[in-house]
């Protein structure tokens, strides 16, 4: 399927094809006019070959994955925690960028005829009339005078060369949409205020500070005549922003591994997935920066404003967007049977997450930042709705496309560090990149921190601070946004670039998390359910309640005394909290199971809100019975032995943080939330096993 | 991911798109080098609605999903039988095909600048020399005169026409796939012997019966003026071959839902497995038949004998390639702890399974053929060796992307019925093709059955011999096999014929089953598991044993001796079956687990064997604790309360049976083999509870 972009694929590879499968394609339609049967057989063996080549190319990224597997699983036997996935993925595919760019050398068999007509201008289109017939030519590229030569390696490196909207239309989605579908933790909305100071101000800040930086840069050497090309400050600028988006997986891994912080891990999670979204659109409005007139790239008030919209315009509207089809969704699966046919659930549900893509792409809105929010939104509400069956199906089909795409972008960065046509490594622009990105995110985190410990009552430690610091790795969206245009001259030293500093970030910060934590006094193992092992003893409830920030818990009686009820089969019945005049409205509305205690079990964080005074009195009665109820039906959660429903919250929370993080660590069980006791029995386990 | 594939597909989308994506990225290239921002932000807007009326394109199709899969619940949850889904997907798709063809008329803005360029020959690739600058022009193809003005809605009808290949590269495989890797059945392997003499024997007969017809009609309409281009035997044959592979996936959909007679579902479920790979390779061994000097098309013993050694070698390659990629899957799985990560496990399951399809197209061989024979070998052996939940996984991936894949090719082929542009639609053909495909079926069928009988202990009876005759659906492989290639007038109208004939087999055959199936008087509502009930009496023993063929016995002792211990974790350990000389060997190769009794069970027709006496002599003792202890493991299976391996068998085949067939009918549960008799309970609870 995704179809329209696949076919967007491998454009360059395609580029290569085409002359010899178009070339078939109208031969055959020529020789069907004319039964020429030879040349027929002659342009099908070409396309055949060239067929084959094509696969060939494929599976070599296929076994680059396979062996990545084999390794990590070597790797994660022998307890190895210094390299990521991710990281070997890159080293895998830095070998074979290596290999192809210096040990094959392709055959010139397949040359294709070519020959030069003088025409005096290069439209997209040509008609080429021969002998009476028609052919239909497109542009290709321009071809520099150097290339002309040695077209055939070209072609060789171009095979295996991506067409730079992939990775935005097929390989990132999933991620993102894994991310956001995968992002539903207590601790994250606990930390909600800071995560967003982080992601919104931190990103803009660190994007302004190096673009600043990169600018001093570049004028500095423009003056001592380094600079080959023009480099403006929107460029500046728009490097600022591709390097500002964070992507700590690996850190994370670890994190689940050692069992770090559950604060810090919120922190570090939720600000690497929105700080995504930041970062796309940030990009693409400085990009929009288009001063009016011959384009100086001087600074213009009303085009500054403009691009100001695009940003608030193109990201509310794919948020507004992602909701909208996550809220369909909940809707659909609420109100028709679908259930009963899980298949038909899981596909429903994977068709709808991915047409938000679609159809954001389609208005013009960023069809990952929308799949991000859909991803939050399905898991909010329309994941309550799902049968459990269709609860694992759809949670362990994305987890493994996100496992997919992931390793295969890291393992063509590797891949395209040699195989890539254009590089410009200009060791100046390099350094002076390496220490405004770790300027950008110095001026994003301290700052930042001490303003939030002001309102914060957890405050965020130095040694926490520090970490966070170490913890802004670079993956796959900076990549994807670097390669996505490197026409200019700045973009292909910008590509080259960050290039280096993923790689660096991703071996150096990401192999010595472990010593960073020791070395930071950061403390691991800690026992996620320790609050459960207290029980709810009044300190206990009364502690979770008073973090739980005010703009939290006002959105979380909203949720869940409305939405939740509309949306999903859980939370209490609408006619309980609406008002009486909309009596009949609410009664159609709510599902027959709300009024079922049991079904008030299948959500997981409406129970969170009993806990604040002023809502439980208005249904205390259900509460009582929810909370009674739980204490047997939810017998495979932690929160079991407690009637302290944010203890479930938090339960299914870690759940949902040892799916996302330790999914390659342990032998998870998605059928039901683990206990992450039974984790931490079953890693000893696997670990006196193996 | 399937990328240098996916970049062919909608080679047609593509070829339309690329002049703005190329202009656009090519002008970008030029503004680099001189910075013409105007130019820039122009061709940047075209290459971007460009991309939005590509992801609208697609949105078309998930939302025709979509609406199949809402609609398809409506069905279930009412109970029409009437109308398959893929029927349904068929009718959408021609819907939105009126809509596009006649509906929209797309606004010429999007013109692109054409100018003629005088040359004497056309190559693949032209290179254009602008005032200096060298621009690449590659082969779009032949323009008929006629169309170099009504150019603009062709596009939009073109837009939604995929490149052919895309059905073999990317929606065929895991269709094939999935059906080999359900394909794992008792009653299968029970009539292995018919299904083979069905599926080989018959196509080829068929395929000759209805080639001979047509050629006969072809010269008849050359006779009387009827027939406006070229039509050879070779053409005649090769239509046959491509309607000669069946998917009755409607007619099985429903003998699930009503527990029609195994034997009966084994039969055309077989054969129509095996009969889509026959019937892929015979027609590509037909093309490759040429015979030498200018080709008149003649008959040439040479030439015959070449196209026949290209069945037997393509055949049999892909065969060998299918086998050895699943294998190696399987003792990657069973030599390493992947078991302890499910998702590396499910990762490296799926990347494997799709490395068979491109390494048989890198070699030559057919993808789709080695794919079918993966999936029976991975079904059989790597099955065992896999963790729990990767069981589940893998079984569920494959079914999604069956599911969606299976609907997305027949919407589509109700769309192409009006955009494709080159129908060519001659009653008297179609009149004759029809007729030709039914004489085909019965040439296939009877005649078989008839020989067949003579060796059967189950006779086929005549009202099954009728059921199987009428359950002659064409599907997906047919169609994909005769829009591979629409070059030639004879194709053209090849392709026309057969859209008409899937779409009467799938809706008249396919609604009329249930009707069908009453009037042949055909039992409904069998007990799968009534021999279950029986109990292992010796009576039910020994006529399960003779019902065994002689070839399936040999087969299987040498299965469960040697090739189960040898690659799995089950069957008893090599050091028992093979001579001592091997010990050491036998040692190292047979997993610890072999000598465990409880992981026997893990394997599923290991036990089948053990009611042949001569083999229970080898190792009697290990047979005894494996019933022994099968009677506690295997809970969930019906065989529990027996310990007449054969029962277990039987109770792990219909599971797949049910896990194949009755996807959309009842909820069914992956996590554990359902009891048959649950499955009945909670279809009729689903019939209460809807």
């Amino acid at each position: 399927m995704g179809s329209s972009y696949q076919s967007k694929i491998t454009m360059r590879i395609w580029r290569c094809l085409q002359p010899f499968v178009v070339a078939s394609s109208i031969f055959l339609g020529l020789c069907g006019a004319e039964d020429s049967g030879m040349e027929n057989i002659v342009t099908e063996k070409k396309a055949e070959e060239s067929h084959r080549q094509d696969s060939a190319d494929l599976l070599i990224f296929i076994l680059l994955l396979t062996l990545t597997i084999l390794t990590i699983w070597l790797f994660k036997h022998r307890r190895f925690r210094f390299l990521h996935e991710t990281g070997l993925a890159m080293i895998y595919g830095l070998l074979v960028g290596v290999v192809l760019r210096y040990g094959i050398h392709v055959p010139s068999g397949m040359g294709n005829v070519t020959l030069s007509c003088n025409v005096n201008a290069s439209p997209a289109t040509l008609l080429v009339n021969v002998s009476g017939k028609f052919y239909e030519y497109t542009l290709k590229g321009e071809i520099g005078a150097s290339e002309i030569n040695d077209i055939k390696d070209n072609e060789m490196l171009r095979k295996v060369t991506f067409d730079p909207e992939v990775f935005f239309n097929i390989l990132l989605p999933p991620i993102i949409f894994h991310a956001g579908y995968s992002l539903k933790r207590r601790h994250f909305f606990r930390n909600l205020g800071s995560i967003i100071a982080f992601a919104f101000v931190g990103t803009v800040v660190s994007c302004v500070i190096i673009g600043s930086l990169m600018y001093g840069c570049v004028t500095l050497m423009k003056k001592i005549g380094q600079m080959d090309g023009d480099f403006f400050f929107t460029d500046c600028l728009f490097f600022g922003a591709i390097v500002s988006a964070t992507d700590p997986v690996t850190v994370l891994a670890i994190f689940n591994e050692l069992n770090v912080d559950n604060d810090l891990y919120a922190l570090l999670f939720g600000e690497s997935v929105l700080n995504d979204a930041v970062a796309v659109v940030l990009s693409s409005s400085i990009v929009a920066y288009q001063p009016r007139g011959d384009n100086s790239h001087t600074f213009e008030a009303m085009a500054m404003l403009k691009s100001f919209g695009v940003f608030l315009g193109v990201f509310s509207g794919s948020f507004a967007l992602g909701v909208a089809t996550g809220v369909v969704t909940a809707l659909v699966t609420k109100f028709t049977k679908l259930r009963d046919l899980p298949l038909l659930e899981t596909a429903l549900f994977f068709l709808m997450s991915w047409s938000t893509f679609l159809l954001a792409e389609a208005c013009g809105f960023t069809g990952v930042v929308a799949v991000l929010f859909c991803g939050m939104t399905q898991a909010h509400y329309t994941f309550n709705n799902l049968s459990p069956e269709s609860q694992d199906r759809t949670k362990q089909l994305f987890e493994l496309l996100n496992f997919l795409a992931e390793n295969f972008i890291f393992s063509y960065m590797g891949l395209t560090l040699f195989t890539f046509q254009n590089h410009v490594f200009n060791p100046i622009f390099i350094l002076a990149a390496f220490l405004a990105v770790f300027l950008g995110r110095a001026a994003n985190i301290y700052p930042l921190s001490f303003l939030l410990n002001l309102g914060r009552r957890h405050k965020i430690t130095s040694n926490f601070q520090h970490m966070m610091m170490f913890a802004g790795l670079r993956g796959a969206m900076t990549f994807a946004l670097s390669i996505r245009d490197t026409a200019t001259y700045a973009r292909q030293m910008m590509f080259s670039t960050t290039l280096l500093v993923v790689f660096f970030t991703v071996w150096f910060c990401g192999g010595g998390t472990t010593q960073m934590l020791s070395f930071q006094k950061i403390r691991v193992g800690v026992d996620t359910d320790v609050s459960v092992q207290i029980g709810p003893d009044g300190v206990e409830r009364r502690s979770t309640k008073q973090e739980s920030v005010w703009l939290f818990r006002i959105w979380y009686n909203f949720d869940h005394n409305y939405l939740k009820p509309f949306l999903t089969h859980s939370g209490p019945p609408l006619t309980a909290t609406l008002p009486a005049c909309c009596g009949p409205l609410a009664r159609c509305l709510t599902s027959p199971h709300a009024y079922e205690n049991e079904e008030q079990l299948k959500d997981d964080d409406s129970d969170l809100i009993l806990n604040d005074g002023d809502i439980t009195m208005t249904y205390g009665d259900i509460t009582v019975s929810t909370d009674a109820s739980g204490a047997h039906t939810s017998g495979t959660q932690v929160g079991v032995n407690s009637d302290d429903a944010l203890d479930r919250e938090l339960t299914f929370g870690d759940h949902e943080l040892v799916i996302r993080g330790t999914r390659l660590v342990l032998p998870m069980d998605d059928s039901e939330p683990p206990l992450s006791l039974d984790s931490h029995r079953q890693r000893h386990k696997n670990e006196t096993m193996s």
